[in-house]
């Protein structure tokens, strides 16, 4: 009988997993990874099986049983299996689905942590999550858009953090905009998207809370987040004064 | 004129830094770290200087504008210089003033992300942040207990979330125990204290809000967390089963 490790694949950059997570991927038999992982994480292991499992952003995912069902066959087949998730596993994971139904079939199961992509991304940015005097909390959430509950009812959680990171939502941009500010963030609170955090391909685009939609729509295909807070606000500095030199050059030419 | 990177040290074990910073801090020639960073994570930076500054969990801080002045005169002397801090730098790490000074004396800084502690004790717990039906929302916060705000102001942040993570706290329990409950927290809330996450020395305290001033004072002197949410009731479960079998025992002998 063999081993599942859940692992944390990390923001991206394959230098960005943990010494205990490249170790890993040197001696799997199988990998399980998300779709989305980079191709340089998954060259960490050149002897393993590769099996794609679950899209992110609205796309199609492998069934969640499927996938449960996979590991549980690849451990009574292989000594060392290893089930790759994007950032960490224990956030925005389902972690927990998997590893009820390993213990269930009675396969020893071990979590290795990643970076998230907050982390990453605060990392690529330069900007704390936390400051003091600015940010002392700091809330992570998905929102559950129209899921039969009231309106809105996901954002409760980010009424009374100074930060706020949304995962899996820049496809659902403006029904977030609209959800904080109904939690009553003002419209001007300024906020960032990061798509693909640590990667060659990795974009920042600061903006706020009421154009956020517009933002949104500028993302690619990669994985995304969504920062709200007022930390924020010296990346719009930042991009207005750029803004300014750029309309002097033109005035000047 | 070096470079300066701020690197997360992760959890406590040294094999959960990331590749990046243990490459880092294999060809760092100033090495400055938090005074409670293992010293297997110190044994990466063989050839460095190593210089202790800060101490956490209310013993004496070394000032952080001293930090600050260390860290420019390093990178005016030395290639590489690494500010190595516990967990990730960016989430209570006081990253940001070091940032700043470092910008400001014009020297080049990185960041390196690390396994922040939540993320470390999760894995080692076995117990994912976020669950389906469960938790769908995390808050990361520290207290300010008695810092001239209302009592208990900073336990808003808690008042939405599914799951409360709170850093450098065990050492205020009681203050904690009554602003959550405060902000509207049941009494019988399942809650865990995780102590030196991820290192041989890991202990974990299974408890409720009302009861969590009493484990803490069982708590030795590494770093701790107090974790707090619904997703924590199993551990309470197996505790009292475990109680439930050795108070069978005792009776059967």
């Amino acid at each position: 009988m063999g081993k599942v490790y859940l692992v944390g694949a990390g923001p991206g950059a394959a230098d960005l997993l943990t010494v205990r997570a490249a170790r890993l991927l040197g001696r799997a038999d199988v990998v399980f990874h998300d779709a989305l992982v980079d191709g340089e994480v998954l060259a960490l292991a050149p002897q393993a099986h590769l099996v794609a499992v679950g899209k992110r952003c609205g796309q199609l995912s492998t069934v969640q049983q499927f996938i449960n069902r996979q590991l549980v066959d690849a451990a009574r087949r292989h000594a060392c299996v290893v089930r790759l998730k994007g950032g960490d596993p224990m956030l925005f994971g389902r972690a927990q689905e998997e590893i009820a139904a390993l213990a269930r079939a009675g396969i020893e199961v071990e979590v290795v942590p990643g970076i998230s992509a907050a982390f990453g991304a605060s990392s690529a940015l330069g900007l704390s999550l936390t400051r003091r005097g600015l940010s002392r909390s700091v809330v992570f959430l998905t929102p559950a858009v129209g899921n039969g509950e009231r309106p809105h009812a996901w954002a409760d959680a980010a009424r009374g953090a100074d930060t706020v990171v949304l995962y899996m939502a820049s496809r659902q941009a403006e029904a977030i905009a609209q959800g904080l500010m109904a939690a009553g963030m003002a419209p001007g609170r300024p906020a960032v998207l990061v798509e693909n955090a640590s990667l060659p391909a990795q974009r920042v685009l600061p903006t706020t809370l009421e154009r956020l939609p517009q933002a949104a729509r500028e993302l690619g295909s990669g994985p995304a987040l969504i920062m709200v807070g007022e930390i924020y606000a010296e990346l719009l500095e930042q991009a207005a004064g750029r803004l300014d030199a750029e309309t002097r050059r033109t005035a000047a030419a």
